[in-house]
């Protein structure tokens, strides 16, 4: 990290409206992560990962009401969770607002209403369509919060996500190499700083509409060297130009020394991801109509992690 | 509708993406309009209201990672979906993809699988806590769709809803003075044409980001004037400067030739709208918690559909 990103980390913290129930959500964090630390007694190390998923929002006043957003339905973050519960992991599912949830996936987007009929006597049904999906969504969903295994964590601008991607960060860091950081959220590249920011919502008067945005500083580098140093750290790079995705990824891994990179692009991130590594890139691809790359990537990143467990040096 | 804006509106249309599903979506809507005109001979004239809901968004790359939204929950078209069935209106609810949906309103934002519990033998139960309001909403939901009284299309971009918008309203002209447009979407001011878009990712460079936003044609002149120039037509004005409200509530009346303006500030807008006629204002407010001024403003709309249906001269 040089010093020009780390004056800008600072201001951005500075100028950033604060966190609504900050001391609340600290607490509750250091809960869930004492509880799962004392649960791990019975057996191996406990891991922890914090996923992040969705994208965040730039508004563009301060009264919001128009704001820039990424694509991201959240999908790949709310999958990866089912599959790190079923991993044994305790999962900090740190997600926008409103984006795809875990054992919703299978659900349909527009009414959920759709999935259920009321038969005799008042009683609610599920279609028989999707009678075992939701069933099962309904089962693993309870079954992962009564073993509090998952603990939910909502943002919406960009404010608010890297403000508590820093409060989970530093609550995960006594849990040294135990703790996974899978960076899934689509995180805007550029902001506008709060102070700069028009109070009230933008005239729509004669003429075009132009608009400055700063770059956001790069929050990957604080993450490994000074939140969580000893955390195993996967980040994503999206990109839609499959000449430079590579070389992006690459890139991204040693300026913010990531563990793992992994690579997709736009227009085939539901069927192929690839993972890349100082020791090399793997390909996974989807293999039928029910399967999912999630599970495959997380499978590769918990072996990964197991390495990496046993030899954390290599941070 | 001033020239300038004529030529604006037909490039804009002109440069569109063109819609996916055109024709199907046309075959249906016709189909739909169709149905409820001709259950109307028992009675009296059929009404129906094209309700709009949600934010559009505006693409800033063609293969689009990031773009520009509007803050829109959907909750005021959701709901008034549901006083314009009640009302007995058919309802041509025009939303935003993953917006609020009609008879959800009551329901969690977070997880709907919070609602629900396996008992025994694999039976699905709902919650103690909303199992009155679930049931409810299944029940109406499913007797909106089962008389054929509600029809969903969804959009995501601003190029998406205009298309759709215009392909509604010309389908819905024949309806003559009998048909209501109810537009509560929060529409782009501003957007990137087509042409000039970038076509892939915008790379995070150093420095910071320029845009360039056009203002978006003005269509509610085109809707009254060309597309449904008979129909009753209900816009609505948020802000967040209570000194400019009423000012701009007013100048959108008189320039679009709306029959009705709904102004309402960003900070008190789920508790008072105001409505704005020629004749004067109207202001409604929430009585207790577990109202909502949707059933109230919707009622008063419906009230001055009769009327306007008896003397149509009005327009």
């Amino acid at each position: 990290m040089d010093s020009r990103n780390g004056s800008e980390v600072e201001s951005f913290f500075e100028s950033a409206p604060s966190l609504k129930n900050a001391n609340i959500v600290s607490q509750k964090l250091k809960e869930f992560i004492d509880r799962n630390s004392r649960s791990s007694e019975s057996g191996g190390p406990i891991r922890v990962v914090c996923v992040t998923s969705g994208g965040t929002t730039v508004p563009l006043e301060q009264r919001c009401v128009r704001y820039i957003d990424n694509f991201a339905s959240g999908y790949r973050g709310a999958a990866s969770t089912e599959y790190f519960v079923k991993a044994g992991y305790a999962v900090i599912f740190l997600h926008r607002l409103g984006s795809c949830q875990p054992y919703c996936k299978y659900l349909l987007e527009e009414s959920f209403l759709d999935l259920f009929e009321l038969a005799e006597e008042d009683k609610i049904e599920v279609c028989q369509s999707h009678g075992a999906e939701v069933k099962k969504a309904i089962r693993e969903y309870h079954a992962a919060v009564d073993e509090g295994q998952l603990f939910r964590l909502p943002f919406t601008t960009i404010f608010e996500y890297l403000q508590l991607l820093k409060l989970v960060a530093t609550s995960m860091s006594p849990l040294g190499s135990c703790g996974m950081f899978y960076l899934a959220a689509a995180v805007s590249d550029f902001y506008v700083p709060w102070q700069s920011m028009a109070e009230h919502k933008i005239q729509s008067a004669s003429g075009p509409l132009d608009i400055r945005l700063t770059q956001t500083p790069k929050m990957l580098s604080v993450l490994r060297k000074d939140w969580a140093p000893f955390a195993f750290c996967i980040s994503f790079k999206l990109e839609t130009d499959p000449d430079i995705l590579l070389q992006k990824a690459n890139a991204a891994m040693n300026k913010y020394h990531m563990h793992i990179v992994v690579a997709n692009l736009l227009a085939t991130y539901k069927q192929e991801v690839i993972v890349v590594t100082k020791e090399g890139k793997a390909s996974i691809r989807k293999h039928g109509e029910h399967d999912d790359v999630e599970e495959q990537l997380v499978n590769l990143l918990v072996e990964k992690h197991s390495e990496y467990l046993e030899k954390p040096e290599t941070s």
